[in-house]
């Protein structure tokens, strides 16, 4: 059955078989290809070179204005955290068609020599305004501009909506977490259930972004110098014929940072198990530092943990637990005054659970030096280039948005700035820590409102008068055009 | 604040500076390294390598078995699909340290000599036994099991649980929209807010198994031989002056399967369009194929689009939706008998949005040939090495399951069959399309109750009395070692 796109139609499809048959017996192949999944080219929608082939045919090839925004906060987000725009630079930066992906492109003959030229020679050339990561931000407020011609604006779309979506998601999760949960150590759990590999190397950041200590992810340690934290599974403990031997074993191999498992069995005779190895490792210069929990009831345990410590002369060791912790468990283990120190948190954050996506858009703005406007229902966009003006009460704390069109100055802090030129960045890469110590300020000036976990009142942000006027403007435009048409 | 780990020490810590420092000063080292997070080995979790280390300490290194499983079925599921083990198997074949790997983890000098060279010569040896992909299956069921050398097994357990979760998940949830809207084109539009590249591309996998026509995902074209559908977004209308223009434009520069968009500004008007555009289009040899809602009320613009379409004429135009559809939405447009041909599915799909993640564990069932237990509060398994065994009754559909020990057979299909011996795959690898197949007779053979939104009946699985008593006879061991200790 044909309904749309190039590839079902049956030569095509045939094709496709003799491909799929190609990859079967090569592992190789596949392997190098799946490698690439995060910066290749081809990670995009077909439409984008769909659209792409036919502005080259007509010529469509001047400056385009997209924004990237979110369209409404979800339910229960007083705000958001705006990140992942240094990987998006280094996308834009480095996008490139290899030699590989030009052939196949040419080889499924769904394309003209034009595009396949054009992409031969790609690189992005536009300019980009952004808010910096770590920045605050609420619905309508666009937080990365792209000005480029416009088969270039439109190539980078998916992957740039993909980067952008994703981590701002979680360092707005991640930061309900650290505001309910004052003074913890968090570290993010979240690789195995993570939306595969990216995701997790991707989360470890955002969430250290918004304020997390650490991540269990080595990589995240490799790549972005993340403090990585770390046990041992119950799969350790149940190895050994006895609990206390596992203790042992792990203790005399791993003697740094000592943090043992005790939920594997009973967690409180596990912990009178440490209390009582506890003298033989000191004899032997160990230090137990920590105790996980991993399972039952979190507030109870840690209460018989904590004394069962404490009576035995461990005061010093602290307890972290971790299983299916979320915020809203967080601030409940709170209100409970249960005694733990840490956290570790997989999948809620990892996955962003309660709210696994935002209802964002890219959207193109202005072409060929006209300001553009789509109202499909319930999506209306507004209008042409924009800025973000921010105002800060006599309390240091943020009072109110106006978003204007980016000439039209408005009261308090622009938002957006200019974060590549010509394809290139301008001034130096801020260090993750550099855009650690901004977000944690830009959660510092939030209103105490939109700081609890059910906000109680909703951020003003206010649209200014010559936007308005511009998109009455642009409809008006339209209907003229259309009644000429 | 020192609670667990090994980076937190203001040694560590000092070194993750530096690192950071000079990650800062290279793209080059960054892009590197994001590039292989999908096959890095470093993709896990801290604690792996420090079980491994204390392991190799103390010659712990006898043959384990672990079992990947869901521990219950989340809210109005009421089967899951097997997927990811291809990919799985791939990794595993293909795990490697690399010598860039090795030396940044003998820099960071937080392992020993031995663990280093132990990974240096890493090689997965072990043999698996699985459930064929796009088999359906039920909680406490084993879908994959490991039997191997205690580190080996253990050091694979991040990203093995990372890649069969997550499609397993996505082919549930895609499952459920298949069962849903019968006889419909589905196409995965996923991409942009799947969790990352490594989402994307393993969701428009996931989906295709379990009955997808296809994606909008280029990249899953190249690499799986994936069908690829896609037509025209809205920034492509609003760079036009007219609708109509460009509708041409498009239709000329894509002139087969065309399918245009058209709720860019008002979807009646634009149909209206279409129709007076048509025999301008026929006369140049072009046929306009499909048109796409994106927004709106999809029930009476579907009906009064049809009503235009074949009032102009265009009875073979057919009709495609898109935006914020789920299985719900498919069953309520079903049941409002809709006149929609295809459905893109983005959010829903790629997210598994109700539900974005399963309760999975990959738990150790056997250490140096006897079985094991874990029995944390909620969180009890089932020791041994297992099998599923599968009735159908005289309909042909599922009737029931018996999970038992390997060696108890039981009546019924045994369902894990041997896929890795010694580290090698053992028989051919299945097509996408031999394992699509599988999967669709699995969902023809689903219980009637089950294959419902909602599903009205649980499905029995049943545990195997050898198996009860082996968990009652290690809770004794374990109690009789714990007395002697």
């Amino acid at each position: 059955m044909g309904i749309m796109g190039a590839a079902h139609d049956s030569t095509v499809i045939d094709r496709a078989s003799e491909r799929r048959a190609i990859l079967g017996g090569s592992d190789i192949t596949r392997k190098a290809a799946t490698m690439d999944a995060a910066t290749s080219p081809l990670l995009t929608d077909l439409y984008q070179l769909n659209m792409i082939q036919a502005y080259l045919g007509h010529g469509e090839t001047k400056t385009a204005v997209f924004e990237f925004f979110v369209r409404r906060l979800p339910p229960r987000r007083g705000f958001l955290v705006a990140a992942g725009l240094e990987p998006a630079l280094d996308f834009l930066e480095n996008l490139r068609f290899s030699a590989d992906e030009l052939e196949w492109l040419e080889r499924c003959g769904r394309f003209g020599a034009d595009l396949i030229d054009y992409l031969a020679k790609f690189r992005f050339s536009g300019d980009v305004h952004a808010m910096p990561e770590g920045t605050v931000f609420f619905a309508n407020e666009p937080i990365l501009r792209v000005t480029a011609p416009l088969p270039e604006a439109q190539l980078v779309e998916t992957r740039l909506t993909s980067l952008l979506h994703f981590q701002s998601l979680i360092a707005a999760k991640a930061a309900r977490m650290v505001l309910a949960a004052p003074g913890k150590v968090l570290v993010d759990f979240g690789l195995r259930r993570a939306h595969g590999a990216d995701a997790g190397l991707m989360a470890a950041r955002a969430s250290y972004i918004a304020g997390f200590a650490g991540t269990a992810t080595v990589l995240a340690e490799k790549v972005f110098g993340i403090p990585t934290y770390g046990t041992m599974a119950h799969s350790f403990i149940q190895a050994f014929d006895s609990e206390t031997e596992a203790f042992e074993v792990f203790a005399r191999a791993r003697p740094d940072n000592l943090v043992l498992l005790i939920d594997t069995y009973d967690t409180e005779a596990a912990a009178r198990k440490v209390v009582a190895l506890a003298p033989r490792l000191k004899a032997a210069g160990i230090r137990v530092r920590g105790v996980r929990l991993d399972s039952g009831d979190l507030v109870a345990l840690s209460k018989s943990v904590r004394r069962i410590l404490d009576q035995g002369g461990l005061s010093d060791v602290t307890i972290f637990a971790s299983g299916g912790i979320d915020e809203d468990a967080l601030a409940a283990l709170a209100r409970e005054q249960a005694p733990i120190d840490g956290f570790g948190i997989g999948t809620s954050l990892a996955t962003s659970s309660d709210v696994p996506a935002l209802d964002c858009a890219y959207k193109l703005q202005e072409y060929a030096g006209l300001a553009r406007r789509k109202h499909s229902a319930g999506k209306s966009t507004w209008p042409g280039r924009k800025q973000v003006w921010r105002r800060y009460g006599p309390d240091g704390r943020m009072a109110g948005d106006i978003l204007s069109l980016e000439d039209d100055a408005q009261p308090g802090e622009p938002l957006l700035q200019p974060v590549m030129r010509g394809g290139r960045r301008i001034g130096p890469r801020p260090t993750l820590e550099e855009i650690r110590a901004h977000a944690r300020r830009e959660l510092a000036r939030l209103p105490e409102p939109l700081r609890r976990l059910e906000p109680a009142a909703s951020y003003p942000v206010q649209v200014a008068d010559a936007l308005v006027c511009l998109s009455a403007e642009v409809d008006r435009r339209l209907a003229r055009q259309e009644a000429q048409a």
